[in-house]
């Protein structure tokens, strides 16, 4: 919700689960903890072993389901997704996992990311007579996969794979297998673990502790698993490279109870906190941290520097869907959105005020007059990442290069632009060091946004068609 | 939304504006803030001078008005209402605030608390030809009102109020009147604002905060405060005593950032903390709250034990009404409620796991479970707070006595029923004086569900008709 | 539908059972047989003997009953009520059947009519300190009653009964008896059937048909009816006189296969077409009725006149609630509502074309200029009862004195008003005759719309202070 | 609604509009008009000369285009239609028109009818690399026009409708252009319009009344009629053969306002009781016909045999879609569905019964059960057209042959299962007749459900892969 405000939008959740007689309920609890990465839309596909039946909805994973009827999705696996939308509108028929039913048999696909060459294969398929239901471009995967032979296999899903470039994480089931993919770089997250004899997979591990199941190991880049009643498979569509995971998904994305990749998001966002101290101390007399996404690094920073750690700003747990916003004339009057100060706390205070990363600054100039209208004397905003001075091409929604803080301003400048009585973001080693704290499970990380270094570029392409970011 | 499985339920907000052309609209966000007092409906009645007009509804505040069309709520005055049940069903009609019309004009009511003669009143309203239209305790006020007298002044209010026994803080409006008034030991809430010209009043000061008002001062026990075009007027009804501000207020009930009574909750939490790891420490690795409402006082804990504060527990912030809870055989598969263990931080460590009360032992016991499940090597249980043994009859909605842990169970039976290592309270004096830091303001608080000492009895009756509780 | 563009408008069904385990079930189906009757809300009071229970909402029976569960309305014994609003808002807690809940026990009223002295009632009740929840003639009754004794009898019924003056068919139920009470002139239609062992109340006959029952006996005007286990027993609150049955029900109000005290609808509409036939024939090529209440008529001017009865307006069935009323530009353009004519069969026609009644004239100018703008040659309007020249104090809504057309101008100057070949109407006589073919049993019926004479007036009241007629 | 007793369901409606500034808004009532032919289901697409838009749902107009924005709908043409199931499934991908977006425009598909050889086609298409997203025929004609060539034109849309087999009208619309092609025996209804300056395509007549447009010309069998801004053209697909229009449009499906294939359905439907009534006479006291759809019929048999037409059934006008239909316990202690008879006017009578058809027979048996448990001495059942021996390959659902109580027993058989004293068919020249008064233009119908003989085969298949009737 607060995405929205900030202007860094989650980027899709896939779940799957193989061998489980639960496994469409068993889907909406695994959706259910992954609901921050898409609140736009919910579907999940179910087989039976015969047949693929879908059941999908704009809106959050409750409301899509509260009418549903389970019993109407008996089958022993499921692949489900929540959806934010990056490329596509916003239209039902967009809602994944997109369903294709065919007198051979149906063709469900589930995925985060995005890809960087999807128009021009639309336009390829179009050309040749293919009819797209969908502006999404998990579709286009589906025609490369039909197009590439009769049937869907290994081969035709790697011969489809190996045309689409960007970062993704698929999952595609037909009625007697799953099969779950991961871009060659490995920028996006996707998991499997066990719930008793069934397979699960997941962008997030806190769907595994929601339904009780256990992490087993990560999707490698490159990789294309198999799964089905004979157990799970693997081969590879591309070679192995180093991984360069996300950075964002430790510092805002994922839930801070998941490991990504190896590494826990909260403990890794105190470790950001930590180094944070390290770097750009303040006198002050208390840190407050943005709720909610910033609480761990706030914590770290308390901790490293001996300050005590306030709860300064409070967030409204009730705002939901249907809040009716307030106008502009009653926001003038003070009336407060999201976010309150806690007067009782901030009044007379000077204020570490730690927020995980900061993109177009409109937030952040709110949350620091907010603090200094409730009578804090000084606020010291420290950001627990580096700046963002990039667009990203790979699936997360960020506002455009010119709308950056981070890309047109210095720290000194924010700040006078923030109202804040000083700026510091962490270092991009200082960013790196806190996530890959074991160089040999974490090879690297994507911090193309801040840094520039883009790990996956689109071959032979001199203009980047990229019109979202 | 904890509330419930926890056992203790909120009990109602008030809510009235006087002078603002925008009065129903502010209403709503007021309501809005006060959202964690009342989830089973909400309403506002607004006065344009000349008549009455409501907008009820069953649900939370955004339910219940986003259909709602603030131009049909024309008017510069307001009264709005969160509803718990305490007493009285859940139907519509007895969502507040009440509104009566007659020929003479109409009369709105709001209501937080509990009358503990209420029963006996009806029956003898209803002896005199009386018909009562709802099952809450607030009809019976109005009808006591009507019986007062022709006109509905200071002089008929004082003369019903002097009729009910028990705690309460009541908001009445006439067109042209609104009248806010408090029990003679002052245990619920009651706060008086300003915003610009406008009067407000709330029962919590987070309410101030969400619209930009600022707090002027406390409605005083026996107190009643008329507002009006003509300004404020302060008469009295029952003798000044000192004051008994319920305690649970400030350990579960209200939000961290308000002020109850002059004192910061978020900060008395902390400061419970604080004394309960002065009076129980334990050797053990990290600190974790169980969210949302343990969070300061385990942040109180950390800072005074030097331990360091660590997020154990999650909790799903988009499990709403909506959601399908797990069935039986699924939660025995491992699949969660609302809260979930952090595996990456728990796994291996010895864990005080702060809770700022314990009513049932059900949830505490889960948790606990939970947290052993997640790998967790010890977990000592610290209760902010005393053990709750005795029934509230003041408004609050908690178990029976003998479902009450803390009632008929040690502190070490405890620690065996839940599976904790070992458990600990908060003292009384240890709960009074984070509470009561300045002697002066707050002359006292009731802990009758602690400690028995109950400030109000019902005179002359030997056996309290209380059913609920 | 049609009686929204007439103004004309139904003034309530009532229903009962007593003594059957699927009473409230009966009562929805019975209910829906008379919805013609009120589409504004609808309601059920059901009684298991120790309770009464009600379920209750605005709209059609259908709407307010699709998600009611029967399960929850167990019991041997309901009342019901579908509502068009007379007298009193459209709120929800105006829907009948009204439930007074006390320590006593429950008290249902359901009412069809429109009592002349309310305004006075309610205010005397004020003045005494009761307070009216509704703004519905109905809650005066129960007031009355409530104030006649500590008990709810026919003695305190009887008593209320005798305060109230104007046209009324009243069901009141408590636990364990239901009464049934026609107000002295029998002006609104109420009839009791057997269905098994149960006993049947109903304002309409076609109610018995739809589950089953069978027609027993009219209430009379001036009797009270107990019924209970013990079976049904009369009693008489006002001495007997002549019947004055209102005749808009047999013209207009009533569905055609109901029998209005003895006499059946349809037929004594297909007689008042035969009169009009007699009265004022036509040189013509065919006889067009307007659907639906219109059809009978046309089809005995049809018979009698020897011209072929043909289907030259058709209604459109789909148009209900949420059809979107075509914009003025849109009708200018020519786009229909609900009635569209037949041009295959009008185009070069002479028509006769017969209306039941003529209230403002506006839907009969419409109609008038359809069929010649498809091409009819002649229309000659027929009214198949006399003109309308005062208001209705007994419970139908009509439009005011001023806007009736036939309170100011004959027929010829109709004629010019709504661009009609030629108007007439069907005589008193003609119309008293229709209906009252057996002396014996119909004693008379209420014309006062008509005549201006009206059966029941207010005693000694100088004004009569009806607002909406 | 009384059709889905029956066993023959309505079989779609399609409407178009081009150069009208309202276009949305016109296809609305046009569609709306149309409801008797589809009630699962309605869209529109609506082109603004640059894009295409569209607005669709699950249920009636009403209920899909309540909420609509019609300012959301601009543009100056528009496709409509209203859906029932022949084939394809239910869900809302299925509801048409259908609309396919790609790189170089959208193409929107309206369909009426059902092809023999789309599960042929389909397997074809799928074969290629196809991707399917609906169960409907009308997607296969989207496809094969996609692979007849890079552009939509006469052409390539002449080519696909070459590939097609079966009964169809359908209207295919463009930015720049709309299509109307009927399939080349004209087996389904599609009529021409005039709307000042804008042409209207509808299946009936009773579209151009309700928006006050004016019958311009029928589209011919085999012919392509293209819309746009130049004007309308027309050009051949197939060779010109005689027509052979549906002979139940007449019988049960049309409305009887509208004109099909020149004739008024009312007047057809009045001589096939003309015609009963000379074939088939009987000695009774009334004439009664089965609402709606056989009062046509029954005033027709009435006028020849000079019997009395009465209202002895009535339809409860507001049993609606969310009517809770009563369990059987309920039915047989008598509680009716959706027709009463009305006790007042069958009672001590022979009655001849006009039903426009007969399928199964279990409502025709009811009806007359009804009418005998109201009193009727004798019940003669009349039915207005032939015995139904066949099922429908054309679009209409209508029972299997087993279920086909007229392919299986003679008309004295017929009256012992369904309890009537006698039962007389019209005979199949008296149908033609009825309907074909001018042979000059009616060239023929198609009457293959009574006779056996099929318009139109499909070439070189020994099996019909026909699964629904």
């Amino acid at each position: 919700m607060l995405a929205e405000i900030k202007g860094i939008n989650e980027e899709c959740g896939v779940f799957g689960i193989w061998g489980h007689e639960k496994a469409a309920e068993l889907t909406y609890y695994g959706l259910h903890s992954m609901q921050h990465r898409g609140q736009e839309g919910a579907g999940i596909v179910v087989s039976d072993g015969k047949e693929l039946k879908a059941h999908k909805g704009l809106g959050l994973v409750n409301d899509v389901f509260k009418h549903a009827k389970f019993d109407d999705l008996a089958g022993q696996s499921a692949v489900g997704h929540v959806r934010y939308t990056t490329q596509g509108g916003r239209g039902i028929e967009n809602v994944q996992p997109l369903l294709f039913q065919s007198q051979s048999g149906g063709l469900a696909l589930a995925h985060n990311g995005n890809l960087m060459n999807a128009h021009k294969l639309r336009g390829e398929l179009e050309e040749q007579g293919s009819i797209l239901q969908t502006s999404s471009d998990t579709e286009v995967l589906a025609h490369l996969i039909k197009r590439s032979g009769n049937k869907t296999n290994e081969e035709t899903i790697a011969n489809a794979l190996n045309q689409v470039v960007g970062a993704y994480a698929y999952l595609i089931m037909k009625e007697d297998k799953m099969y779950a993919a991961l871009d060659p770089a490995g920028i996006r997250p996707l998991s499997i673990g066990r719930l008793g004899d069934a397979y699960v997979v997941a962008s997030e591990t806190c769907a595994f502790d929601q339904i009780g199941a256990t992490f087993e190991r990560e999707v490698l880049p490159g990789e294309l698993v198999t799964i089905s009643d004979e157990g799970i498979k693997s081969t590879r569509f591309a070679p192995r490279n180093g991984r360069k995971m996300c950075a964002m998904e430790y510092v805002y994305l994922s839930r801070p109870d998941s490991n990504v990749n190896h590494v826990n998001v909260h403990s890794s966002r105190k470790r950001m906190g930590i180094e944070l101290a390290k770097e750009s101390p303040v006198e002050a007399d208390i840190v407050v941290g943005v709720p909610d996404s910033s609480i761990s690094a706030a914590i770290g920073y308390a901790e490293e520097s001996g300050l005590p750690y306030e709860m300064g700003i409070i967030k409204n747990r009730y705002v939901g869907r249907t809040f009716i916003q307030p106008s502009q004339e009653l926001r003038e009057l003070g009336v407060k959105l999201k976010l309150s100060p806690v007067r009782g706390i901030v009044e007379g205070k000077r204020i570490v005020m730690i927020d995980d990363s900061i993109v177009r600054g409109t937030t952040s100039r709110r949350i620091v007059q907010m603090l200094k209208d409730a009578g804090a004397l000084e606020v010291h905003v420290r950001i627990a990442s580096p700046a963002i001075k990039n667009p990203c091409y790979y699936g997360i929604d960020m506002s455009t290069r010119k709308e950056l803080i981070g890309a047109n301003n210095t720290p000194e400048e924010i700040g006078e632009i923030i109202g804040a009585d000083s700026v510091a973001y962490l270092s991009e080693t200082g960013l790196e060091e806190a996530i890959v704290k074991d160089k040999t499970i974490n090879q690297g990380v994507c911090m193309a946004c801040m840094t520039g270094n883009y790990p996956v570029t689109k071959d032979g392409e001199t203009e980047i068609q990229y019109t979202k970011c």
